[in-house]
């Protein structure tokens, strides 16, 4: 009988083994596709914060992202990071050589992932920075840098995986070996605190816009991105984004609890996104770090960071955990948004408070909030050393990403190819690099443009409500025409705009005279 | 043989459990992820309806949803609606307290409707609603109103559940006792009537917003929203979402049949939704409810009201059911559009008309269409009470939440934190509630304004073709410029312009000095 | 004991009979969402293309894409696609009679398909094509022309799919009876040269937007779109797509071997498209078909390109092969690009370049480069046959459609039913047939048309940094004003403006009265 149950089981696991391994790589594809997906989300929140003049350049930026990850990960990125090797860096599967087909789905898996550690950098950096700058550090990042930082925490030849064995004490007196080593579920550390710190070398090595900081005055300029929509758009997409990121970093769906795990990381990722949303809301309606509105593009930010900071730990955080480390992340999010514009460093989207205030804080929470382990459950000398090793990865981390950071920006801003002319930079780099502004003028019909002529064409007698009588003709049949605020304003001002512009004129004439 | 067969049997059950609770999970959550997604949908189809003035401060309504409902839900909405209790609410798992790991794949996708039911009020009350007011509505639908309707309907112990076990005439003379009870698979009436319902109370005891009606005239007033494109987006997303909505309510995919029910409500949606397009396109064309022009926004409105009205039965309706469904729903939603203009309530989007007037008709369809007992299949006693149950069911969720909204928005009136002041709706709540206008004029480079300028500043004979020679240079180069009808316009009424200008300059003078 | 291991093995099967029907139709209704939410990528990336004039009615055209492929789909489509019938049509399951539950996922995925290849057309044809013969060109290619082609491609009693059996010379001289036939994964023949002849067709027929060509200086002339992030935004989600259109095709997801040839499918497709962007990308930095700009517009449709090559044969390439189809496809596209130039056909969005250019490549790559017996790894009898089918293929799918096509729009031409009115063309199709401008001038306020006028109105002493002083005053107060490129540039040529306006008023009366 105890045979049979055996035989059954063995039977039934040679059986299962197609159908585990069909849900796990139909779970990493379906996943990895949303993550890709992400890319379109940092486009427009980047889009959405630039001057209309840099726009169609930031897009390209985030379009090429995906396609400069795809190749430059599969050449080499996904040999680094996860090829065998050392316990520095894997050298096998270059250019998915000697892969099995059933291994496609985590390369693509890993792949999408390598893309957004590219990708944060393209915010910080924008409005400013080169084309061919953008490429090489694009490349450098996706391809090696970031696959490295995989190697180390996500392989199981890492040095940040494998860690290290303590002996502690257990009950009775006795020791116990334990292995402690960091821990990153999703990457607040791998991915976002790479990117942050990148972001943050090339903002400085850039340089700040024209405009935003003045010598004289030693204020902060504000330069507003041209369409909050854009950006808007961009934040929704990444929260969608967010909820496959984390739930997807648990890697398979077919072992038991993998789905229990997906679900808490997806539900922590709400939590923890929820909490911050509302933290930074209210820190910059009451005025501490803030100017007394209901900031959306903030409260995206802050919601980002607090996604950004459960990364590490969404696995094992319980819900009210994860609602601490949103409220924590906000307020670093914000202090460290506050610090990089008292550093006169010029971040216009503050990638760097979101994607280093968020990551670091993040790792860090991991051994404060664990419910294995975390400080705040047990204090010992067990939880001190998990502590120290988050600290050890994300410092790291920090230390390599930017070490090489600095050297590829800095030999880039030797060869002078970092950062465009001052004369592009103010002319916007759509049309000089791309020859394609944003929104060409010419393309816009009835419309502003003829809406102007026509206002400065015809007298004031001739003025519409709405806007011209033939167009709308039903409409003024239908409903009767409507007068707006704004056409209404428009027209009395258009009365006296032109009778000022004579005054204007003869005065100009007559100052002239003296 | 037969113990044999039983002992497998048991066997593989206990193996396939933990892959059967994953599969579930993983539907929930990525079916989760797709409704949470609507939200940008609503985001969107929202903002495009509203004018420029006032587009940051839908999208941060819309943002904030997601959040708000994120710590409601999680602190008391979920234990109202899923936790043990009575038949009207119940009271466990407050802030998920108590809650196994393998339930929040669940509750994540609850919390994901909770957030749909909360966003369709802002449509309703756009242009004019108080953000603070916003805050209470939105906590108090998500973390109350919606939880309890749940608890009725969708929570095994729910009244609306259990419904009433009635004796009917079988075969042969015989009674049989049947439960008949409410219906509603995917939420005709627990998601939108409860969303139209607070819309329509909100839209009311706000009031019009200034210029929606004549009250000399009498007249509609027509207050376009600002960007076509943008709630043509909302539309496609919500379009996506819809079958996310309908389809991931079956709850489960690992059981017999559970894959065709989601299929089959998938494919329903898209059924209901294409008749109800046609049928909006087509009654606006030919001026029933219209004005004889192909509205793409009318279309998008009629599409989603067809979905939303086959949420109740699209798990029991055959495809040419959903059909009726759908040409139903587009006219019910035709006529709630018409009426509510006629009893000059101010609905910017039309959201009474869809939810309110989509979401009713859906409940009382399924009555009629279920293919089990519907009455159009089996007219008899039996379906005459299900039809009794599903009004009585949609009834008892507009009584609740009507009264609850006329006395939460009524509050916020008599507390004057409802509607902001007329200055401030002049003006548009973007820059005063948020200091973030949406599309930021100093942002917009080689664009509208310099263009304008440097026609203002340059004779009629600097005007070139395309735009600025320098920056297309080589455009002209390869192609030859070309000479638009946009711009030869603009080069015409130029010309005419400055004459007219100067023209009139003279006149004004002229008139002024008699 | 042998028994015993079949009967474990039978009963197992019987267990899990309906969990794979469950992961299949789970997989089924996931990806065809995801391909339905394609049609947003097309409607966007059609309506950045275009003018503002005509946004609204490109919109239209691909809402209602989703729509009329859900009735016709249903109505017919899928009989003759997928109803048994003959080698070249099928002819049951008319509005899916007879349809057991389990086959809907199947209905609906193919459904997305179909909807994919009519809305190909409505970007070739856009700012001309009345809206009518929009509607009957979208009836036909969704309901009759592409399900027959699918029928022959798809469905196993096609022609194209039973293939000939032929005897090739095997091992020892022996001869081995083979069948070869067409084979097309995802359908770069199926769908999208479908859709790009059909495109051609009626951008020949319907001839080229006024100003398009010159006859004079038989130059080309640029008419750009009006919107580069709309555009943008297009592609993304077409990216997001494609990996689920590839992906999906293979249309289960329980059997052994599914999930590898899913993931492989997603892989290559990222891959192909990676060097497809590159290639396209230098090709017109270094003026191989190009203007020496980066242009993102180009490089997105190259991507594209890329992606529908790969469709074919994204099954069986090697990720290196599919290496090698992108940069082809990049090249293909930018012929056919400039072949469609100069022979004065005017593809406002070249997407007969992208769906033809693409599709046709890749229907013959498969000949080359799959992994089994392609022409690249194995050069005998049997790969040319293989090579000859598909030519074979993919000509009688150009025929096929092409006829049609041809037949279809010469009518609607004869009818005078197909292009509208010049006058119409000029005005912009928005407002003439839907009354519904894409940027209704009256919704902006605090912006574009406020600004000038009060520009206009007011002298230069009153220009202000920023804008105006009211309300921005906290941030004045927080940050210190800034004076913006822009906004300078704005007052520097304002203040000539008038005074050039005064002198060339002056200097105008002047010439006149000479």
């Amino acid at each position: 009988m105890e045979n049979l149950t055996l035989l059954i089981e063995k039977e039934n696991e040679r059986l299962l083994a197609p159908i585990r391994e069909n849900m796990d790589q139909f779970f990493l594809s379906i996943m990895g596709m949303c993550i890709l997906f992400m890319q379109c989300g940092f486009a427009f929140l980047e889009a959405g914060a630039v001057r209309s003049k840099n726009a169609t350049n930031i897009l390209i930026k985030n379009v090429m992202d995906v396609f400069i990850a795809g190749v430059c990960y599969w050449l080499f990125g996904y040999a680094f990071a996860f090829g065998d090797g050392n316990q520095f860096i894997g050298y096998k599967h270059f250019s998915s050589s000697l892969l099995d087909d059933s291994q496609y789905a985590f390369v693509f898996f890993q792949y999408t992932f390598a893309a957004t550690a590219a990708t944060i950098v393209s915010g910080a950096v924008a409005e400013r920075c080169e084309f061919i700058a953008y490429f090489i550090y694009s490349i450098f990042i996706t391809g090696f840098i970031y696959p490295v930082v995989t190697h180390w925490a996500w392989h199981s030849e890492g040095w940040l995986t494998q860690g290290e064995t303590y002996l502690f004490e257990g009950e009775n007196n006795t020791m116990v070996a334990t292995t402690i080593a960091y821990q990153d579920f999703a990457g607040s550390g791998v991915v976002h605190v790479v990117g942050g710190v990148s972001a943050l070398v090339g903002a400085v090595l850039l340089g700040p816009r024209i405009g935003r900081f003045h010598k004289e005055t030693s204020t902060v300029g504000t330069i507003r991105g041209h369409s909050v929509p854009i950006a808007a758009l961009g934040g929704f997409i990444l929260f969608f984004g967010f909820l496959a990121f984390n739930g997807g970093s648990q890697g398979s769906i077919s072992g038991e609890g993998d789905g229990a795990a997906v679900s808490i990381a997806v539900y922590n990722t709400i939590i923890s996104g929820s909490f911050a949303a509302f933290t930074i809301l209210f820190l910059n309606k009451i005025q501490i770090f803030g100017n007394s509105s209901w900031s959306l593009l903030l409260t995206i930010n802050g919601a980002l960071a607090g996604m950004v900071a459960v990364c590490a730990g969404c696995n094992v955080f319980y819900p009210w955990c994860a609602c601490i480390v949103g409220v924590i992340a906000a307020i670093s999010y914000s202090f460290w948004g506050w610090l990089v514009r008292k550093l006169r460093i010029d971040d216009p989207i503050e990638a760097v408070a979101v994607h280093f205030g968020g990551g670091t804080w993040g790792v860090i929470a991991v051994a404060f909030f664990d419910k294995n382990d975390g400080i705040v459950f047990t204090w010992d000398k067990q939880s001190a050393y998990s502590l120290a090793w988050q600290c050890c990865g994300v410092g790291a981390i920090i230390a390599w990403t930017g070490a090489l950071s600095v050297l590829m920006f800095s030999v880039m801003k030797a060869f002078n190819i970092l950062r465009v002319s001052e004369d592009i930079e103010l002319k916007g780099l759509d049309i000089p690099k791309h020859q394609e502004p944003a929104y060409p003028i010419e393309a816009y019909g009835h419309g502003h443009i003829e809406r102007i002529l026509q206002i400065l064409s015809e007298g004031p007698k001739h003025i519409k409500q709405g806007m011209v009588n033939m167009v709308y003709e039903s409409e003024i049949k239908d409903n009767g025409p409507y007068e707006s605020p704004e056409v209404k304003a428009a027209s009395e001002q258009r009365n006296g705009s032109v009778n000022n512009l004579v005054a204007y004129g003869k005065q100009h004439e007559a100052d002239t005279r003296l």
